[in-house]
């Protein structure tokens, strides 16, 4: 058993962005030379979350109407008013979608559905320079 | 330390189910014959999650409401427009809420309170065969 | 490779709190003595949940509302004919958040954003005393 890590940095598009991360994940799995174990995948940062889904265009429309029920745009965060920032609405989708997700591999490669993508949500207002924290733990 | 996988698998009931692992997660966490460690379940699939309740109808009549006001049966979803599938509101919810979570487990036996289960919660249209991927780190 | 279990206990208040827990886990980290690897953070019971925030007054105001609209304080849940209990609402937030967090660490220290800190979120009612389960595996 050991422990591997690997940073993926990448760039998001102004509020509300979807990023299929799979192929990075799978690409460290390998890079890991491990062959079965967990993979935990954590954003650096508190406006984004981490989760699966059948990554698609219409989808992602429909996550981001989801999130507008959640924590409307058009409404006061009173987060505005601390530091002037313009993003209550991303912190608070944020904390509820959570920082991170855990997957299993086995022989080497993600125990995922066929229409399961790892994707990374951010929901920040302006655009952004990501980091994931990749921590890869098996035998 | 080591790695242990289990898969299960059932059937579950169209248009949101509930459906309480825990007795399977023990039985894993038993054969595994581990002490000590965690357990990553992980659904199979992009239209459930895994997370935890106080098991009991009533409940899960609440959560069906609640995921009426997160994802509502009766709007459109972009993502219809893209397979001709009309489970739009299962995949936002399955994001919203992740497709695993992670739980300890110390002298074989997992750390929860007394009214926490376990629980896979299928948000998918029609009956589904489900996948759940169990894996068991630990000494 | 090893296990290290921590439990830590606090004082809640009523009706929704947000506590943060960063310092804790740093201490328990430090206490293990592994240096690389995951810590898992899990609320043993089913009214509370973990996640990371940006943790200042007015998010944690904005938090609440965005709660509010997930399972409202002023609407009937059918787990009150269950037992008689007054928090449906707790039990709903708490499954959707969901019991847990996996956060990695590196050199003995937390690998997260300078303004992301980890936090529980008790939903509950009444107030509580809180239980929560740090499990570190690493090396």
């Amino acid at each position: 058993m050991s422990v591997f890590f690997k940073e993926i940095q990448f760039d998001t598009s102004q509020d509300f962005d979807v990023v299929d991360i799979t192929g990075y994940v799978n690409n460290a799995i390998e890079e890991s030379e491990l062959s079965n174990g967990i993979v935990n995948i954590f954003v650096i940062g508190s406006t984004a979350s981490v989760s699966t889904v059948e990554f698609e265009p219409n989808l992602v429309i429909d996550l981001k109407s989801a999130m507008e029920r959640i924590a409307p745009s058009d409404i006061e965060y009173k987060h505005h008013l601390t530091w002037g920032d313009a993003n209550g609405k991303s912190h608070v989708r944020a904390t509820i979608l959570g920082p991170g997700t855990t997957v299993p591999f086995k022989a080497g490669r993600l125990i995922t559905g066929t229409w399961q993508q790892i994707v990374v949500l951010d929901f920040d207002v302006p655009a952004r320079k990501r980091r994931i924290q990749l921590t890869i733990i098996g035998e």
